[in-house]
């Protein structure tokens, strides 16, 4: 119910200091139940990709955004509108493999990672792949099979943060019958 | 440094979607790791806590709040300007006790709870318990004790969302030493 209400009005924000510290006791809770950054990194980008799976329809909703042609277009969309409606920054796309089909989101200010340090010990741990997992589940919903994954993280002590999109395959087979 | 960068130009935002279901995994995640809706009640409490004693010091930054001279002013501004500026939304402010000590925040929009239905087995959830400790450990950083719980919850089929809060003391003890 305050779903639709919401739907109806514009996208409501909330402040991303709120949102960091709140993230931040996420991943503090699963450092806490696993072993492994390893394990963590799964279970961000697991939880990732739920989210992705729920948000891409309030993002088709609200954006106007039809089927992409190319993953050019699909790289654009994603970098101008969808990580700019959700967490109000439009990182650079670089890094276009000569296939065109795998490319970098270069993150200048990722929202995740304010106030946090890495403890040494966590030196696997990608802080915040749950962006990963959403931006597969998101995909996948518009049938694109897509690999994710950090090459890079300023917060391990890299240049830049970098998430890095492979394409893998259409999913025509999900398309409900009849759909095309 | 980023922290900094931050704090210089206007609060930053996110969606209030993101914000929502990442909050919604680390209730999940919660739920999976303790025994009791209590025990999670009080996890998101002390999370929360953590959250607001982090929290009070960019707000005192951003919104030029000064000293409260009483709790009415206190009620005002967590209702007009903190949530406001942290969960976009005003709560009302309500039934006052007689001595002035106690009020209640009418949540109209709990943006915490968009999405969410709470399955019957977790009738003793206070799902957006992490906003009692966020309250609490902020208005801690500012001298004030506080206890602070939720009376309804539309989650769990009351007509309305209502936090009271009740001032305990004053912590001059804790101010460095000199300053007053």
């Amino acid at each position: 119910m305050s779903r639709q209400s919401n739907r109806a009005t514009d996208a409501r924000k909330v402040s991303q200091e709120l949102f960091t510290l709140t993230y931040g006791a996420l991943v503090a809770q699963l450092i806490k139940d696993y072993e492994s950054d390893d394990e963590v990194n799964k279970q961000l980008d697991k939880m990732g990709y739920n989210i992705g799976v729920r948000i891409v329809e309030d993002f088709l909703a609200r954006s106007n955004v039809g089927r992409c042609h190319d993953f050019r277009e699909t790289a654009d969309v994603i970098a101008k509108q969808g990580m700019k409606m959700y967490l109000g920054m439009s990182p650079a796309i670089t890094n276009w493999s000569p296939a065109g089909d795998e490319f970098s989101l270069l993150l200048e200010n990722n929202p995740l990672t304010d106030f946090v340090e890495l403890p040494e010990k966590h030196g696997n741990l990608n802080y915040s792949n749950i962006l990963c997992g959403v931006l597969r589940g998101a995909l996948e919903m518009v049938q694109m099979e897509v690999k994710v994954w950090f090459t890079q993280d300023t917060l391990r002590g890299d240049n830049s943060t970098e998430i890095r999109l492979k394409f893998i395959k259409r999913l025509e087979d999900a398309l409900p019958a009849g759909e095309e």
